[in-house]
């Protein structure tokens, strides 16, 4: 290889639509981005999957001979299917022939297959997986995390996720200075349980981290915090619900909006702008959902992701390792282990 | 007093707009649902809140001297300040005056004063708040509680929620038979952490419900579900972000519609139907949220509510009245009693 390219290993295999849309992304990718994408999973369907005049000199596929379905459960999957292709892909990153890995399978395989092959960085106890939601001020997204790695979180890994997730917002997103908040029923300091109350005394003090408070569940879309975080069980059902409410604003929308006459002329004039509006609402155009604190950048995808969010979490892992910010989050612990 | 019609304490005094939006979401509900309100509160500015030509034979007052700001700490304010409205309000159920109580204002203040002055009802470990979001099914709201009372759930109190708000949906909702979920992050029944697997064991078991299994963030607004339980640290969350969502998407509606000339014109044309679309999100036309295990009917509502949330929350806290909600759950504890 030896190219200066960043070099993606795509798991071709996993998602509602792999290999197809899929490769379809990952084609777009190498296309606009310049990025080298190495097509993980089984040749055939890969190739099958491939545009009718593809040159296949200049796509990569690496071989892999298994899959994990969805409804697998994840530890024992990946230690029962080493060939499965997100075990490759990941075995990729280590050996150092790619960059960054992209998924779009079982997430909670994903996280397996990166503790098991790729390890932990150092000084993390818990990696988390993170996502960015839009907020209402167009263009300025706010990092989740941990939205479902860790059901119970100890005060300290909620402390090394803003650590994670400030280095993540500053090197990828571009934020400068980023706001961190910890999800909580109030903003009072006192506010929420033990583990809350503790977590909140331990950002407070963190001085390498902008914490600036709780944040209530009213603040997550009001774009005053860059990131959030907490545990995994209420970011989970956070992020499932933020995805199913865009669906069902826009399924109301569809339903009241043409209704009457006026209702149809409306609704045709005003098609372009709702085309906006779903788009602003998209979880699609906000790119996919990353693993924070494995020894690797790993991108996971939405399991019913299509071309266009594929692409766009293949420009987020482009941009994770341009910016360096592993080595980013690892110089926070370094510095730590020497300063204390 | 001694009348057969429902009698319903308010405390005037608390909201962002008491007490103007207060008595007059109270005067429509006497004048419309035929039940009896007693205005707790400063009785000049009550005075000074009712429409000019009001007999004031008519309208029944309850003096009381102070009460409870949103910034006090609220089982101290509710100690410190006996005279308060919420206070007063609660001992008028207490003493039978009344059958139900109306607040919009500190929601932790109107909890601490049922608990103090009202107490649990039989059976009960912890009361909850339970609060009802409308779901994609026009006409099926789901009940979720707690949102906010008990930011640490043991399992047992999960199934005590599940039993009050199955009896709440079907005698206040009309649900026949209500489906009872768990709040979860997967739908398999091993998933979350381990008071979420307990607390699936045991609604699972109980022979009170029907309970179909763990509910997803995606699943609250599906109609798959009639109640919801979790503990209030999550289901706070879930309430604030839900009431933002509605606001955020309200706002990218009234940014993005108008855009260019056929956006304008379509925007025009689309009036009603908007209207319309925001009734069925508002989260006012659905009613406040309820105290659910204290020994009295408790509705409360935002505190920002205007009268049309008032007069909701009031025609709510008549059915629960009506249809002997309370007798209801305490049936349930008895037979357990006598049957265990």
């Amino acid at each position: 290889m030896g190219s200066t390219r960043v070099r993606i290993a795509i798991d071709a295999m996993g998602g509602d639509h792999a290999p197809g849309e899929i490769v379809a992304g990952a084609l777009r990718a190498r296309e606009e981005l310049g990025v080298e994408v190495l097509l993980v999973g089984d040749p055939q369907q890969i190739k099958a999957a491939l545009p009718p005049k593809t040159n296949f000199g200049q796509v990569e596929i690496v071989p892999a001979q298994e899959a994990i379905a969805m409804d697998e459960e994840p530890l024992s999957a990946v230690r029962r299917k080493p060939q499965a292709s997100i075990n490759v892909a990941m075995d990729l990153v280590k050996q150092q022939q790619a960059d960054a890995v992209f998924s779009a399978g079982h997430s909670g395989a994903a996280m397996a297959a990166a503790l098991l092959r790729l390890g932990r960085l150092p000084g993390i106890d818990r990696p988390a997986i993170g996502t960015v939601f839009p907020t209402i001020v167009a263009g300025k997204p706010v990092l989740v995390l941990d939205v479902g790695a860790n059901v119970d979180c100890r005060p300290k890994f909620l402390e090394q996720f803003a650590v994670m997730g400030s280095a993540y917002s500053q090197y990828v997103l571009g934020t400068s200075e980023p706001k961190v908040g910890l999800l909580n029923i109030g903003e009072e300091d006192s506010k929420g349980n033990d583990a809350a109350v503790r977590a909140h005394q331990m950002l407070r003090e963190n001085t390498q981290i902008t914490f600036i408070g709780n944040a209530e569940g009213r603040d997550v879309l009001s774009g005053r915090f860059d990131v959030i975080v907490c545990d995994g069980f209420v970011g989970n059902v956070l992020l499932k619900f933020a995805e199913a409410v865009g669906e069902v604003i826009l399924q109301i929308l569809r339903e009241e909006l043409p209704q009457g006459l006026h209702g149809q002329i409306g609704s045709a004039l005003l098609k372009p702008n709702l085309k906006r509006i779903k788009q602003r609402m998209d979880h699609a155009e906000h790119g996919g959902a990353l693993l924070l604190g494995v020894a690797g950048v790993c991108f996971i995808g939405h399991g019913s992701s299509q071309a266009p969010s594929i692409f766009n979490a293949i420009r987020m892992a482009k941009e994770a390792v341009d910016n360096e910010v592993l080595q980013r989050i690892q110089s926070q612990y370094i510095l730590e282990r020497e300063s204390g």
